[in-house]
């Protein structure tokens, strides 16, 4: 499809052999969840297509469930238990072709890792155990007919997945999630018959796996293997210096291609707050020196340079990608045309994979189309032009702010964005400057760079503007997307009501520290952070404190630091991080009364209340709409017509304060909508099973 | 439709007017989910049909979420978002009206206790607050434009009920879980508006709602209101003597029915392990004095001496039910047929709410039909004779051992029960000799009597039976429901290998404290108890060991005890309750060595290890089949058939340890399955919005 690229680039988009086929690129969008797959089919369809329209040669699924024994509901993953499930991933791959790229399905026996909540199936392993998670239930030990079984499984799975019209078949040992990566584990495979005790043994089933699905694809598809070469867990689990490094040698030409990476999926998937991007370099080089067939890895590259080096030292013959394929979809596009700057990097948050971990469709904060593709028709690269664009003012130059801003000018209007402070940005801005959330600034950048470009944008910062101002300027349209600030009274999820016992003296804000920094801190003693907000700010300001000499006691009513952050795969980080910086962490712990140098701490449980020191308090609970500038305007409604004044909208956390994400889809939302009453509703639907999908079988 | 009874419980099946209708009994199936709702209409409609078909006179559906910005994604509730809804819920309405039983809707908007994970919709609230959960999400004040759309949202949807079918359409304020609830509640209601302030403003909405739902409804439907009458809160929340009554009294004669309960959810639902039958009475006694209207209210109740007390005492006007309709759908038809000693009495142990809480479909330990009624084709009651009924042995009688011995005979089959014990129940028996657990021995109360009723189910206790004597005996067809044993070596979720350094002269099990009690401890000092199984069992055994004096330690890598308790609504007073016991808590925490009078404690995070003093460990991690028989059974393979044995299956704990509701299911399911080689596969599928569906409108 792509022609090759003359560019500095051009070796990114080169052709790669995978076995019979030939991909026409480099760029390699590896398996990667959704929170849509079975579920919501047509929503996966288009999601995956757009990659493809953006240049990524191959083009995966996320894990596809094989079998009713194999049952992760309530998460939304593929499913491929019968022929009933074919037309949906149909769908996927006519997607994924239209633009020339292969189609890739990771088939999935998902053994131990599930508790077959649904199907009620009693889950297989290689020995009796309990399952992952924490549900009730064990799996038992899988005997020679259950694995003969497991493989006509696989077998007729693979069968399916060609009739749907995948290109690319891939048997996965990976995130310690798959009856295949357990039977290699020493810590789950404790069998004595042939498939236990040496590595031989234990990759017996890989290996046959391997060579059944060979047998299925024959020439017509490519087989590839998602291996994980390193759990890092040091002895107690595979290494990529060790048995990892053997179980590639032993099968290194059996497949078509070799997709590795790091378990389990926290490690595969580490933040940005937690690693850079190649983070997984080290354990990915040998890979190459033991294989002759294409390699694929992963890393969050968004650099073009990164990947050319990759590729140029040997390291990786495809750039793999999940989270950058989700932020830019365009990303492989983008380089080819030399719009490098144009790229929407990921910011390496996980809002994504919060998704799945939520059983809902996948968002991304720096993509608002991310899983609107189908059911709201939105588009990462592309908008509509407004039928009769009309000027309008944005008030607020943060997430919510820019994003409107650049939608909007992308769409023909004229568009003045008004920034109060001296900097754009607003609560990105604010958080980058934290410990590991520098990456975070790339939302305000990307969106930036791109209003810079456009004639129609005119943005001012140091720009306050009162109700006054904009009955002045009489803008057909204004969206205020002033933003919110964090609460001081107490009030959040704990504490619905204010604490009247808060000495104002000494209590401090998130606020407060983003403008001050550490320095907020005047008091001598003990600072004291209260996390009533559950997610990821307690946490990041706990490390400002602790690296800044202070002696910090993190009191929250949750019985984690930052419970929230399982989503995004961070919470053991997280808690662990805050250990080594010498952080006293007091769980299940409410505030009951404010002493002159104390606190006293009710337990959630009604146990015993305990008194700490506290010479300063942090309160990080919730946040308060900044919406004065709303409500001044509703008494002024009456003048609004007069004004030449038609729409005032609020958008972003002015609106209700959220995620980043979300004030990043509020003023894309405003955008798409600003020409409609009301969004329209109810949101277009997507069914799985739907009998018109399993009419076409 | 079922005609008055002239037995003791006659006035259980007077017939009771309810607005403009009239039900023909007194039994009431309150509102109550199913995890089932719009995923999966069939299975919900089949579900609700078998209640009426059981005598329930009402049936209800669970909360109906009335729009998108009330949306409970991933949760399987009932939705009327718009009328593509209306055929999925028709389905339930004619299943229910077969039976000549009323059909009633639960409409709800969810307000601040939903995030809108699906449709990413801001959320509404009376104040602006984070919502309920952990999500990172705030919901803001509904302006009175708001409050206007919302009221036409809940008029929009009473009308799709009635299109619908149905007779009784809810205003709903419980739970903490709906706007109106909401909107009552001081701590989330902070408007200075003619909606906040005063009681009157409070319930200024709830009034409202009734009104608008009393137009639409007019002479053809009746108008319901639910309400939590007490929030068990103290001062900190409504009271049934104090501001609910109030409420109730402002109101009494507007709506037709009023249904009555506690607050939250996990008040309402309180398992037998906390709170007796009708543990509901005293905060609900009031309602009948301050209304003329019907009233219904809760409490567990499966006794029909007490419904009738209820009943005559002018307490209730009808037995409302939730859990005991799940446990036995044909409760009323077996009071009214006088077949009071086949009642399966629920066991209150909320398997049933696990299924919501893990957005899954419910099941029910006493009842291994539920939410298999269609996907299966299961009834609770009936079952088809065999084609050809060859005699069965079932070694083990547990609950699944019973519960096949119970289907088997009803199926027709000459059924033989060996139990090598003294007792009957398996682990139902010992463990129902726990603290709190005692109602679980119904499980095998209600199987052995029917058993004892039936002349072809020969039971013999106190016969352990051998391989030789298996073959002697030469059963055609054998099942081993031996069940499982507490693992003593450590292995469970944290630790997937044997420890080492157990030293196994001071390591108890379950087992021997379920065999023993607390005089299984000998040793003088600290009692550690290492759950690693995180559900109810190590938490039983610390009341145990409490109740006996014991200095007892909880040590546990989870974060708090039993964290699969909070499935079953259970953990917050399963921790209250240790600590009341005094009994010590260490979360986060790992074994790392055991010395002659200690224990050494590792930090899941990787932080300092910590020394406690420990006399006796008594290990709570995982079970091992007990399956000794079945392994000597296959290596004596080749002498099957000349015994004349056809099949020996494992089934229950045998096959693999589980919950006590899936060692009956499984022994169900051998039941039904046992003339098929293997279950049907894949599940007969069932989904919400399938075009099938879509086409009735």
């Amino acid at each position: 499809m792509s022609d090759p690229n003359p560019g500095p680039f051009a070796a990114l988009f080169e052709p790669v052999k995978i076995g019979p086929l030939t991909t026409r690129n480099r760029f390699y969008q590896v398996p990667h969840c959704t929170g849509m797959g079975y579920r919501y089919p047509r929503s996966e369809a288009r999601f995956r297509g757009i990659k493809a329209e953006g240049g990524w040669g191959v083009v995966s699924t996320q894990e596809t469930e094989i079998h009713p024994s194999s049952d992760l509901t309530p998460a939304n993953e593929a499913r491929l238990w019968s022929e009933a499930d074919i037309p949906a991933l149909r769908l996927v791959t006519e997607a994924v072709h239209e633009h020339g790229s292969l189609a890739a399905i990771q088939l999935a026996h998902n053994g131990m890792h599930t508790a077959n909540r649904y199907s009620r199936r009693v889950p297989l392993a290689p020995s009796a155990a309990p399952v992952g998670g924490d549900d009730p239930v064990q799996a038992r030990a899988m005997d020679k007919a259950d694995i003969a079984e497991f493989r006509r499984w696989h077998v007729a799975a693979a069968k399916r997945a060609m009739d749907a019209g995948f290109d690319i078949i891939y048997a996965y040992a990976g995130h310690e999630m798959t009856l295949l990566h357990q039977f290699l584990l020493l810590r789950h495979n404790q069998r004595t018959d042939e498939y236990g005790g040496s590595l031989t043994n234990r990759l017996r089933l890989f290996r046959e796996v391997i060579a059944d699905t060979r047998e299925v694809v024959g020439d017509r598809c490519a087989l590839a293997v998602r291996l994980a070469v390193d759990e890092l867990l040091g002895a107690n689990g595979m290494q990529h210096d060790a048995e990892a490094r053997d179980v590639i040698e032993a099968l290194a030409e059996e497949p078509d291609l070799w997709d590795v990476n790091l378990s389990d999926w926290s490690n595969d998937s580490q933040t940005s707050r937690f690693a850079p991007e190649g983070f997984q370099d080290d354990y990915t080089r040998f890979v190459k020196s033991v294989t002759s067939k294409p390699v694929v890895g992963v890393g969050r590259y968004t650099s073009p340079d990164t990947m050319l080096k990759l590729v140029r030292q040997g390291h990786l013959d495809l750039i793999g990608a999940a989270r950058p394929s989700i932020a830019d979809p365009f990303l492989p596009e983008k380089i080819r045309t030399g719009e490098v700057e144009a790229i929407r990097e990921c910011i390496g948050c996980n809002i994504c994979v919060m998704g799945d971990n939520t059983e809902t469709p996948i968002r991304c904060t720096q993509n608002p189309a991310t899983g609107e593709e189908w059911r709201r028709g939105w588009h990462p690269e592309k908008i509509a032009p407004l039928k009769t664009p009309e000027p309008v003012l944005i008030v607020g130059g943060g997430p919510a702010g820019l994003e409107a801003a650049r939608a909007l000018s992308q769409r023909g209007a004229d568009v003045m964005l008004a920034e109060a402070d001296t900097a754009w940005g607003g609560r990105v801005t604010r958080e980058a400057a934290l410990p590991g959330l520098a990456a975070w600034g790339r939302v305000r950048d990307t969106r930036l760079w791109l209003l810079q470009q456009r004639p129609n944008a005119e943005l001012y910062l140091q720009s306050p503007l009162t109700a006054e101002d904009l009955l002045d300027y009489g803008m057909p349209h204004i969206a205020l997307a002033t933003g919110s600030r964090w609460r001081r009274d107490g009030r959040g999820r704990a504490n619905r009501l204010p604490l009247p016992f808060l000495d104002p003296t000494r209590v401090l804000t998130p606020d407060d520290l983003m403008h001050t920094g550490a320095a907020a801190v005047t008091a001598d003693g003990p600072v004291v952070i209260f996390d009533d907000d559950r997610f990821y700010m307690a946490s990041v300001l706990a490390e400002l404190l602790a690296n800044a000499g202070h002696e910090v006691i993190f009191v929250t009513p949750a019985p984690v630091v930052s419970p929230w952050s399982d989503k995004t795969l961070e919470q053991a980080r997280i808690q662990r991080r805050l250990i080594e910086k010498k952080v006293q962490i007091i769980p299940l712990s409410n505030l009951a009364d404010m002493g002159p140098d104390s606190l006293t701490l009710s337990c959630v449980y009604g146990g015993p209340t305990r008194e700490i020191p506290c010479a300063t308090l942090v309160m990080v609970t919730a946040r308060a709409p900044q919406d004065a500038l709303w409500h001044d305007l509703q008494t002024r409604k009456q003048d609004w017509a007069d004004a030449g004044i038609k729409t005032i909208t609020r958008i972003g956390d002015c609106l209700a304060p959220s995620l980043i994400a979300m004030a990043v889809q509020s003023g894309h939302a405003y955008a798409q909508y600003i020409e409609h009453d009301t969004p329209p509703e109810p949101l277009r639907e997507d069914n799985a099973t739907d009998a018109a999908l399993r009419l076409q079988l």
